[in-house]
């Protein structure tokens, strides 16, 4: 981590990350995802970085994964040649249409999620015209009740896609009932299994043979990435955050590699000491009683409130207070929208300032 | 609101503002300040905009507020001539000092709060060397808790202040307990106004004449506008939302000026439909019994749930579930954390698309 001195060099709020651990955990997800025979394509949305994006696929990633159509161009400007927009995109308006034509016909490999014929209808209208068909997954719903046809459904969704003219290349889940707890990692990951083996029995039904088989996200990657799963696709696990250590994802605070640097900027009230993090730079991930985050150099604090701009962090008893001007650093609960609030990476690496990194795809949403 | 063909134009999620609300949002508060005999002075992390700004000043406000030097900058460099820093900055870095001295000496008339005699030795090292002194306002502590000294300690901070060479221009106070419900709005306004006149004495204890007396946030600030306090400063009224709505803040949705607009993407899962705008369009503000934000399209809908690009709309059952592709409109609970969290506003009036307004000082937290 950086030494206190460049510490209290940093403008606060301020989202830094640190190179050493970054790199460790793409190397171990890398390592652990490719060792049991399964290809890793990371979800881009947690750092949402072109620099970040290109150590994941020098590490060995086969592709990325994005959330947007947004995100998706600003990895194809980028020159990243495979992407799966992991999401039932609507295609519905003429300008919509005719940007995900226009990444289907510069990238390389660029695929798109469908749940429902009316989403493949408007996917086959937008790239009707193009000198090959638009590649698709179709999404199961293996729990998490929130988007993808059921496993059994799948058969006759993918049927319809191909007579939509579109390439059915495989299939995708997401287990996000996963995160909740410890035991839940396990039963998730089991549940995104399960739901694929019936998906690709249901297409296999109607004659189509499934090439990608994907699911996985940080906490079900390590554990369901066998086949038939031949993708996983988690995204924190290169930052890793508070929740992470908690659901076991990874071992300690020291696998964290994201943090937000803050200052304290009032000590008026007893018993606790007010920073310059509040929403804007956390998000509001989190909750009284757990916290908005931790705060390790202050064992026993509570960072138990936050408006906009302040927040409120309780100070254990018999813990020293810190004192106004003084740099501290917060762990996220969730890491992932920590990154979206700020314009540039603080980066460090063997605990000096290595440089400031753009959020390159920060608030494209649409 | 926007007719529904142009609505389905929208590319989403995307965030819009109704300018003729919006313009009788501002109408509608400056009146009801200036007719107090009371200074209106809005703050400007609600909208970020320096459009919108512009018309709260042409509608009569003195100035505007801003909550970081960043912020502070975008509006300078706008050229607005009068600006209130109302947080307790901490000016220790050399580049941070550096800032605040710029604006010390371009802006006409630049103030900062103090709660403590550290931050305020700090502020007065940065602007050593002007052509005058910094102007600064001393916080008090109305019963938010959370900066800000306490009532009968101002005037000792305020002395120390004027020792070392700030020039004590009034004092300030929010009552962020005031927005929790529609009686807190009554006991936070009068907390406010008890708490200033504590304040005043203890100033005048020490022989120093108290100025500017700031106080008001959007649910006290139509209450408390009369003496001793001199300026009000609110933010969310320009816009309102679903929480000014249950406070009474605003009469009822018709007053509510921002949007999110938001696409059906999946209606895979029986009883809800799922859209696009997640927590990265809606922040994570509201909790699952009150929902995260409204669609008032949807009598007894709950958007129950937010991931990161999803939202859970539950259908009240005999309501017509919208089809994939349709586009909705959700009201945010809370509006401030949402413009923050895009880059440009969608305007509309009298119906239409009438242009793109960036949210300048988006993100410009430090």
């Amino acid at each position: 981590m950086l030494n206190a001195e460049e510490l209290s060099t940093i403008e606060t709020p301020a989202v830094v990350i640190d190179l050493e651990v970054v790199d460790a955990n793409i190397t171990r997800m890398q390592g652990a995802i490719t060792s049991r025979g399964v290809n890793l394509r990371p979800h881009v949305k947690s750092h949402k970085s072109v620099d970040l994006a290109r150590r994941q696929l020098e590490a060995g990633a086969v592709g990325i994964t994005v959330s947007s159509v947004g995100e998706a161009e600003v990895f194809a400007d980028a020159g990243v040649e495979d992407i799966f927009l992991a999401y039932t995109i609507w295609a519905g308006s003429a300008r919509r249409a005719g940007r995900i034509m226009g990444l289907h016909q510069r990238v390389r490999s660029f695929s798109v999620g469908v749940d429902s014929t009316a989403g493949a209808q408007q996917l086959a209208n937008a790239t009707r015209g193009a000198d090959r068909p638009l590649r698709v997954l179709v999404e199961i719903d293996s729990g998490a009740h929130r988007t993808g046809v059921r496993s059994e459904e799948a058969g006759d969704l993918a049927a319809e896609c191909q007579q939509l003219g579109l390439d059915v290349v495989g299939i995708f889940t997401y287990a996000g009932h996963a995160g909740t707890s410890k035991d839940a990692r396990f039963s998730g990951a089991a549940d995104e299994v399960h739901a694929v083996e019936q998906a690709i029995a249901s297409l296999s039904a109607q004659g189509i043979p499934v090439g990608i088989v994907s699911a996985g996200s940080t906490p079900t990657a390590v554990i369901s990435a066998h086949a038939p799963i031949t993708e996983s696709r988690p995204g924190e696990y290169i930052f890793n955050d508070a929740d992470n250590v908690r659901l076991g994802t990874c071992e300690s605070l020291a696998d964290v590699g994201l943090f937000v640097a803050t200052t304290v900027v009032s000590t008026a009230v007893e018993g606790q000491v007010i920073i310059d993090a509040g929403t804007k730079a956390l998000g509001r991930e989190g909750n009284a009683e757990k916290g908005y985050g931790l705060v390790p150099s202050l064992p026993g604090s509570s960072l138990r409130l936050l408006n906009e701009h302040h927040g409120y962090l309780s100070i254990h008893e018999g813990v020293t207070r810190p004192s106004v001007g003084d740099v501290l650093i917060v762990v996220p609960n969730h890491a992932c929208p920590v990154a979206n609030l700020f314009g540039e990476y603080i980066v460090i690496d063997a605990g000096t300032v290595a440089g400031r990194w753009p959020v390159d795809a920060r608030g494209h949403l649409s």
